[in-house]
């Protein structure tokens, strides 16, 4: 495995990887690796020859009450993980790597995608993910990319800006990887004391309970809902968002039909921790 | 010279050169290929082992009263004119299969180099110029690229996004083509009549009177650009503008300091034609 830090040995080496007609795939991350990251690693590693991890945590993603500082950040263990999971290249960047020091002058502004879940409750979130991503996929070029299903809108942004951007660039999304209790994994989850960490599977109870009532027949879950966040409020939550969602738009959706798809998704605070959950349903 | 029009097969093509370690240069176009075309694909043939020509009249960089429905084509000409100067590959790709049928998500806003020039007077210009370039260089990925002085705040804003999207791709500027009476090569000079051509040099003339003024002393020109104005005016010609701007922002630059270049750009229009020129100049 080697780790490298700049732009050009990025490209020299996945360049090399490419001529000896190696099939190249590419997992950003932010670092503080855990069990959801090797489901991506492990999924990538079924799809294409090499591995390409990136750590890089991306300023431009965090609003200014954000956690940035606090980040939980380990690249000795990150790197150790990689190294046992058969990882082929970690791209480890710095801020004046990928940004420079000098002035910006673009933006990447998205319409629409980004006006509920995580866009509505972030300003600039999702616009700072797809200036780094759209940065990364320039500078790796891999053949295919996984992300997780825990961040589904970011998935679905950068799906679009695959298509409209025409980057040459296959995208995967692996499922959500769960502690044995249902709590999904989250590098966040770090922030949680032993008493928030015993609470934070409610969430994702609440939203089975909606699901299971939804496939019992309850087309309008908006009571329901309301129910489950009351609920966790109780419990301590401070809750952002929690709704169902149309699959490619991710518009809310109030009124449900029988046989289509739709995303439930939820946004909770606990603690110092914001934590994020979705599940796919067909209903 | 294989002419295609998929993304699919420039991709293939492409890549095939490139598996022979073929150096690609690429030369994008909206046809109407002149002479000014052609110095660019042959500076493009001294940097490069291949050239790619695209063809495509991108109607995003056009405005609602621009002309976008009279823009001059000739495929079958321009076709002959690549073959001739040993173009390997023309991409010709239709609307269909540029942007697609469904609804755009995704803009690219360029802030401050979009101020002046063709960003002042165009709106929406530049970021039509950039979201279509940004599509190229991402379907085709040549290691070089090819274009002309006389769009220089389209070269300098394409430079930037180069910059801050990390495409890995050179850019090199290719120097002005003109006529023997001076006159810019432009296909919209096809629009000038006899009589509009014969005066269309007159730009360039009024230009190379200020720089010559400057550059024997007149460090604040701008008596002399509204001069020049008015005598283009007095020809007939409408002004849009006529300034010395600085050569990275390109901001207009009111009071000149000797040993610093400088671009003088003009733009105007004459008949149904709106021409556009410029000299970099050391004062």
């Amino acid at each position: 495995m080697k780790v490298v830090k700049t732009i050009e040995e990025i490209r020299q080496e996945v360049r090399f990887l490419k001529e000896k007609g190696r099939k190249v795939a590419f997992v950003p991350t932010m670092g503080a690796l855990h069990d959801g990251h090797l489901s991506l690693i492990r999924l990538a590693r079924e799809l294409a020859d090499d591995i390409v991890v990136s750590i890089y945590v991306n300023p431009e993603q965090f609003g200014p009450n954000d956690d940035l500082d606090s980040y939980p950040s380990n690249l000795k263990d990150d790197l150790a993980f990689c190294e046992e999971e058969g990882v082929s290249l970690v791209f480890t960047p710095d801020t004046k790597i990928i940004y420079g020091d000098e002035k910006k002058y673009f933006k990447i502004e998205i319409d629409e995608l980004n006006t509920h879940l995580d866009g509505g409750s972030r300003p600039g979130y999702f616009q700072g993910i797809t200036l780094v991503v759209n940065k990364l996929f320039n500078i790796v070029e891999p053949d295919l990319a996984v992300f997780g299903q825990k961040d589904y809108q970011q998935f679905q942004i950068i799906q679009q800006m695959v298509y409209e951007f025409n980057h040459d660039i296959e995208l995967i999304m692996a499922p959500i990887k769960r502690a044995d209790d249902g709590l999904a994994l989250s590098s966040r989850n770090a922030y949680l004391n032993e008493k928030e960490r015993a609470l934070a599977p409610l969430l994702y109870q609440g939203m089975q309970r909606v699901v299971k009532a939804i496939q019992d027949g309850l087309l309008k879950p908006e009571s329901l809902l309301k129910e489950v966040q009351k609920d966790l409020e109780a419990k301590s939550f401070k809750n952002d968002y929690l709704g169902v969602f149309s699959m490619d738009k991710m518009a809310p959706v109030t009124s449900l039909q029988k046989g289509k798809r739709y995303l439930l998704a939820g946004a909770v605070y606990l603690g110092k921790a914001r934590l994020i959950d979705n599940i796919i349903f067909e209903c």
